[in-house]
């Protein structure tokens, strides 16, 4: 298995939304991924998101020969130690907390350690990346995001819009994520992010996951190399210490799925988000990425750019090993 | 009792947060109220609010000699006729829509009329008068907007911010409600309103419902005659077929019930919303108005000022009336 070709390198991917399964446990570990963050809510309310948590607690227990769940970063290095991938509990949307910000505390205990705060659209915490006006964090939000510093659960900026990220960056007293996502300097789609957003990012201490979903790196046609020259000038311009990958790789799902993380609930009329007519559905991905194995190709790329051992851990997982140190536990 | 008072004069209240007993459907329907407009969520999600709806269709059954539910226009004329009270039942955010837009036609169906897009704060549909930033309405509040025209629910935008009321009033296909505020020029408050949205809101065919809660008008202080010059003048400004009342009455309530309207789950902080710290709980009333029995002053006063009979009828309940009519039919 590929755990030994990272040698010691802890390989995290700061998000992988799979339709799950045992076959695709068997493939992760395999691809030598120590830890993934999944999705437990993209659009769902307190009630559903609280099935979707609780729907874990036994496929852990199922599977506990491949997996564990990841409630401190020592379990990290557990699932490492142990040869298992670990896996961390998160939301893509603030929905889940509705407007209750007792639920923050509550959804940690359940085992929650990353909630996004907002997915393409505003909720009440803040604004989406795909709405026309931002207002930045709501009363509501100020609220959330301290509480969320407190409780111990690491804030994901990802699907957030531009004043949103900036406020929550300024507002929180520990390191935030951006965990999928690219510089929009790189591919230009709302879901990517300006540089002034990646600085403030850096200059506070949190840690962008470099995105392979199709739409955001310009199409599978991207070839490997102009990819990882896309991390290696972000790393020297943000810093190696704020880098590190987030797939969002979407395996397993049939293909009107895509239109739930579109379309939620929220609208009946069809709505595309990045994608064009001539090719509704899921996008293609880069032959490079096809799966959790992908990663040895960007190992492989980065060294070949001249990444140090050093600067490949950081990059590979180091950076949210630590980033999780810093913002897992509940004060 | 008081209906005889009024004559034929239709009188509405556009909204009462009561804590709601038989003894006060008594002394509303002694008082001569043809109709009101009750509260069902403010902070609510999905199911308490379903569960708030459901509560009241036994309430209706029991009192059947004192209220009637209003699903219709006609409803408030066989409250009329039958000498009794319609009740409205309506929710004050937009809360128990969550992100979901079929939930709109299932509230209809279950028999809620009006709902207010936001309530102070920001949520998924727009900005709340409370909020720093309003951004507007969102992608799902344009959705909202128009699902709620189609599902034949009123549109309020009382307690939003000023962006919000102006979008919602210009993408709304049917004039919309703000059942319970004042002119800002009035009195500053945030939920008192601007003259731009006041003239928009008259139109595009809505109604205001000027408001007695105490902090909205200036203290308990403020003489009826004052009060009543300020309906004048602003039916002078923005027209006789644009007013009416919404009391905002808060009869029954413990004095921890407050907190609630302010602070619902979405802080641990004490927050006073427009009261001091020296006065924190309920505002005293005026002693003209204490009670729905205050309606009697407002007539009477309006009188005075030189209110035609046909002026008293529109702004005692006849623009509500007409309101409802273009407003709750089904699309």
């Amino acid at each position: 298995m590929d755990q030994a070709r990272y040698g010691d390198v802890i390989v995290i991917d700061a998000l992988e939304y799979n339709n799950w399964d045992r076959a695709l446990f068997e493939e992760t570990r395999e691809a030598g991924i120590t830890c993934v963050h999944v999705t437990c809510a993209s659009w769902e309310g307190t009630l559903p998101a609280l099935e979707n948590v609780g729907a874990w607690y036994p496929i852990f227990k199922e599977h506990e020969d491949l997996i564990l769940h990841v409630e401190r970063p020592s379990d990290v290095l557990r699932a490492k130690a142990e040869g298992k991938t670990g896996v961390i509990l998160g939301f893509q949307n603030g929905s889940p907390l509705e407007n209750n910000l007792s639920l923050v505390e509550a959804f940690h205990r359940l085992g929650v350690r990353i909630i996004q705060l907002t997915y393409n659209n505003q909720n009440a915490i803040g604004g989406g990346c795909y709405e026309a006006n931002d207002p930045g964090l709501s009363r509501f939000g100020r609220e959330v995001v301290r509480e969320m510093n407190r409780a111990g659960i690491l804030i994901d900026l990802s699907h957030s819009g531009e004043q949103t990220c900036l406020n929550a960056i300024a507002a929180s007293l520990k390191p935030v994520a951006i965990t999928h996502a690219n510089p929009a300097s790189f591919h230009p789609a709302h879901r990517n992010k300006s540089d002034r957003v990646l600085q403030a990012l850096a200059e506070s201490g949190g840690v962008l996951g470099f995105v392979l979903y199709p739409h955001l790196i310009g199409g599978p046609g991207v070839p490997l190399e102009t990819f990882c020259d896309m991390v290696s000038s972000t790393a020297d311009r943000i810093g190696i210490d704020h880098v590190g990958f987030g797939s969002d790789l979407t395996l397993g799902w049939p293909e009107e799925h895509v239109r739930w993380l579109r379309m939620g609930r929220w609208t009946h009329t069809e709505t595309l988000g990045p994608a064009t007519p001539d090719h509704p559905g899921w996008p293609d991905w880069p032959e490079w990425f096809q799966s959790p194995g992908g990663f040895r190709n960007l190992f492989d790329g980065l060294r070949r750019k001249g990444f140090s051992d050093q600067e490949l851990s950081k990059v590979m997982g180091g950076n949210w090993l630590r980033l999780f140190e810093e913002t897992f536990e509940s004060g």
